[in-house]
This record gives structure tokens, sequence and C-alpha cells, in this order.
């Protein structure tokens, strides 16, 4: 089966996943800087959050980029991840409800740290697919970045509880560490 | 024509529907897991729908994998198709709402059974088109899945009426039995 | 220019606006068959607008079908033709909300003749590009649909006050008129 | 990497973000023209950000057309620019909701200042990743409206407190510039 689709189609979630957070942003009825000051947790929410999906767009982007076919397998993989990709919005939405409260941050954490093993599952299913040699599996090598993540969200989900401020301040790390140009693929590509 | 606007559309709308059902969970105002409770229901249907949705999508890659072009009684097919797809989000809301009450879950399997037969007739018009003897028909045979599907559903909506939860289980089997890796299309293409 | 992400786009917009209607179709409280009663003409105004979305999903796919690339303004004629269907789900909703009452009814029919005419504006805008003896102008023809459906609507609008029933009478005959199935473009492109 | 799913992403959060600000348009529940009234500035602001999308889907359109292959600072410069535009529909939403005040009008200057210097920054990405003597390049040339853009958003966001009127009818101004015929790209590349 060509790749085709599964391009298609996740572009066309994640696409939707990342605009309907802007939906929490719920128009004031204020006309005022007063209006849009309850916002601001929703804004901050919001801001990382796209972040976070723009990282497994791109992320998502240079994968299929280095594959061909996929199958039913990976078809399911990818479903299975963006199933724990579309509850983000959720996630975000109760952060910005509450100001950043221990339960919907750790909440967070979690969606995260299940989307990461959802995306681990489908680099692997992609692997199985073309092979331990493949462009793929040299490109993505031993994966530092996939592998330190779910540390980061494993620390973050307790620390919530303790305090929610650096649990988050944890998550922005792990986005930094994300944004960080990273050309594995392309490099790995280009030769 | 060529398939390609077809499978874009299709690939748009199906992207939208699994989705917007997310926006059924809506972000509570507690900050708590007290806030999360009453959201099980509405979890656990969006969970089946997102399945089942998923499942379709599936398929309909597969169908349109096998063939080439495409015309106007096919878009119709497939609009009609789409149709029935759309009405998932709001029955699945239905049984959140109501936490698996008989109505909603019998509401559930009319909208199932309905698309399942669009499913059929969009089948039926594609090989029309491509000839008995097409990679199609080859590729479907008997359709073992396609067949015993709406039975289930036709037993599931009287059975809402004595016992909805047991009439849910039946819609879990369904989804069960479509997860269930089917290579038939894949292998005939592969020959 | 290529006509590849005009084609995508519209898919987009297209796909969203015929999916964003069933929202109208808000989940009810009860449990029971009196609670989907509301909903009634809710679901009737979403099934017609259903159909002349996907009228203009099916035609805007035949006449892209024969041409094959775009300019500015053939950009914009496009964008003018969205805009209007983008109303359609308002007006929709309007007609559902106050059961098929007079002002909604007409101002449907205000916003259909306005899409039927940003239609014929784009149709002018490619043959434009296209000229006279293209494919696309010989397929068109006389183009008789075309220019009978505003003819519908504006005897629909002032109807509208008299007896909206009637009025809406007169757009399930429009579609029909052109779901009865119209080959010129296919047959033509056959040649 | 190839440009085709930065093209197909970006259709797809412009799509939508395009078609959710008619959400704003709330059905009334009135079925007469005075239900109607309280929705005019909603409507005139949406027409505006519907035009202002639809300039920068047809300008991102042109800009990709020149260009064949991405790297990943483009992707994020992409994204970037997305996320102001994805605030479009807030700030839309909140001149609406409060008929053209003063915070709402400035607010809705500066998120477009920001989306037209994403979309310089994007610019700049593609021109280094293509040189200097490139297609688009070329094709850009010295980019006046571009740059003259900034300078109205400059001017209308301190107007705004003075006159909310006069600053909006600067956003149309801008509007205006940008929907006159351009043909810089489409001629160079005729070339």
């Amino acid at each position: 089966m060509h790749k085709g689709r599964l391009e298609a189609f996740s572009d066309g979630v994640i696409a939707i996943l990342i605009t309907i957070m802007v939906l929490e942003l719920k128009v004031p009825h204020e006309a005022d800087l007063a209006g849009l000051l309850p916002l601001v947790p929703v804004f901050l929410s919001y801001v990382l959050s796209f972040i976070f999906i723009g990282i497994y767009w791109t992320n998502h982007h240079h994968l299929l980029q280095a594959i061909e076919h996929v199958d039913g397998r990976v078809l399911w993989a990818n479903l299975h991840l963006l199933f724990w990709l579309s509850l983000i919005p959720f996630v975000t939405g109760w952060i910005g409800e509450n100001q950043f409260a221990a339960w919907p941050v750790a909440s967070y954490g979690i969606v995260l740290l299940c989307a990461a093993i959802a995306y681990l599952i489908l680099t692997r299913a992609l692997i199985a697919l073309h092979g331990n040699d493949s462009v793929l599996a040299t490109a993505l090598g031993r994966d530092i970045k996939g592998k330190i993540s779910p540390v980061f969200y494993l620390m973050a989900i307790p620390l919530a509880f303790v305090n929610p401020w650096l649990a988050s301040a944890l998550y922005v790390v792990v986005a930094i560490i994300w944004l960080i140009p990273d050309r594995r693929i392309e490099r790995t590509l280009a030769h």
C-alpha cells in the first residue's frame, strides 16, 4: 500500500487538533484588557500544546519521508497515535480552565507519555516492515530524544502534585529539546 | 474520473468526524479526579466510536486502493456513506450524555447498520464500474465480515431495550472482528 | 499554476462545512424518543443542506476535472464561492431552530442564489482562461441546470413569506434536478 | 524534503480557520430580521477576516508554487505563521462581540502584524534555502506590498484607541491593496 492517504489523513487530523484548541480561547464579553486577563493561562497552555502538536507533525513528516509503503498494522499504529494526540486539546483546556492545577498538569503528562509510546510503536511497526538495515532504521539510529522524553514525562507526572509549575517547566524543557534542530533523517536521506 | 479527490474529500470528512467527537469531552470546572468521573461514559463511547470510524477509514483505504477510477454514481454512494458516518458523533454524544441508556444505544446500532448498508452499496457501485472479474471483486470475495456485521447490529438494536450493556458488548464484538487483521485486499494486490 | 492545491483547499473547506452542520444536532439531555422530536426540523434541514453541499462538491469535482491550470482570478472566484457555501450551515441552523419559518427559509434561498451566481462566475473565469473551444466550454454546453436553479431560488424567496413549506419544496425540487445523473462533462471527457 | 505535505497541512489548517469563524455567527432564536440585526458586526468582521485569510492562502499558494523543497527550518517558520493565523478567529470574534470597540480592533491589528512578520520570516527561510538568484527571490523582488502592510498595521493599532472605525478602515485598505492583482510570481514563472 502506498503511504499517500496515511499522510493525508494524519495531516487532516493533526490540522484539526491544532486548530480546535483555539476554540477554548472563548471570546470575552468585555471589550478591554481586563477581559483578556483570565485567558492568560488558557493562552499559555495553547502555545505549549501548539508546539507539541507541531513537533509531532514535523516528526511524523520526517518519519514518513523515509519510507515508501505501509500495511494494515502501520495504519492502526498511526490511528493509535492520533487517538492520544486527540486528547491533547482536552487536557490543554483542563489546564487552562484551572490555571495549571495539579491533576490537569499530571494528566497532561499522562497523555504526552501515551502519545510518545504510541509514536515509538509506530516507529517499530515501520521498521518491522522496512527492515533493520532500511534508510529509516539507519536514520533513527539510537533515537536519544525519543527515549529521553518519556523519562521526563514520568518525572513530571508525580511532580505535578508537589509543584505543578515545575512539572510544566519539564514539559517546556522537552519541547525545547525537540525544537533544537535534529537533522538525523534529513542527513541520512541526503546520503 | 480519477479517484484522487474522492480519497482527499473522504479523508477530510472522516478526519473531522473522528476529531469533533472529542469536543463532547467537555473540560470540567473541577481540578481533581472527581471532575473526570462523569466523563467516563463519554470517554468510553468516544473510544468505541474512534475505533469504528478508524475501521471505516482503513476499509475505505483498502477499497479505493484496489480501484483506479470513479464515476458520478460512486461519488454519491460515497457521500451517502459519509452522511451516515456523520451521525456517529451525535449518537456517540447521546450515549455518553445518558450513560448507555436504551434509546441512545439502540440508535447507535441503527446508525452503524445504515453505515454498513451504505458501505455495501459503495462496494457494489465500484464493482459495477470495474467488473466482476476485477481485482476488487476478487479481493472482496465472499466478504464475510461485511455480511456478518449487519446481523450483529440487527440483534443489538432490540437487545438495547432489554439490556443496553449487552447490546453495547455486541458492538465491541463487531469492532474486534474487524480489528483482527484481514489481508484479503493486501494479499490479492500482492499477486 | 497547477490546480492541485485549489482542489485540496476546496475539499478541506467543503468537508468541514458538510461536517460542522451536524454540530447543530445538539445532543438531547433526555434518553428517549421524546428527546429526539424537537430535532426533527434540524435533521431535515441538515439532510437538505448535506445534499446541496454534496451537489456543489460533485459539480466542483467535475468542473476541475476538465481543466488543468488556474490563475489568481480563478483562486478568488473559488474563494468567493466558498464564502457563500460557508453561510449554508448558518442558514441551515436558523431554519432548524425556527421550524422552517419564513425569514430563515427566505434567507436560505438568498444564500443558495448567491452560491449559484458565484459558481457561474467561477465557470466563466475558468472558460476565460481555457478558451471558448476548450474541453470545459464544450462540456458545459448550454448549462441548463445552472441557469434554471437561480430562477427557482428567485421564486422561492418571496414564496417563503406566503408559505415557507412550499418554498422549501422548491429547494427540494432543485436538489432532485441536480441529483438526476448528468454526464455532460464525463461524456465529453470520454471522447 | 518534498513540499507536498507542507502544502497539504497548511491547506488543512487554513481551511479550518476560515470555516470555524462562521461558528461565531450564532443562530438567532428569533425567526425574523430583528434576530439578524445584532449579527451585523459579527458578519462584517467575518467578511474582513475571510478576505485576510483568503489573501494569506493565495500568497502561500504562490510562494510554494515557486519552490520545490523544504527543510526543518521552513516547517517551523510555516507553523509559526499558522500560529498567528490561528488567532484570527479569536480576535474576529472579539471584534464582533463588542461592535468594533477599541481593544478588540487594536488586538486585531497586533495579530495581523505578527502574521505579516511570520510570513516575512517564512519568505526569508525559503530564500535562504533556494538562494538569492532563485526563481523565488526574483519573483518576490522588492516585495512592496509585504513591506507596506506592517506600516499600516502599526498605524492602525494606536489609531484604534482614537477611532476604531478609522483603524478598521485601514485594515480594509490593506485588504484592497492585496486584492489588486499582483502577477509577480505568475509572471516570473511564465518566463
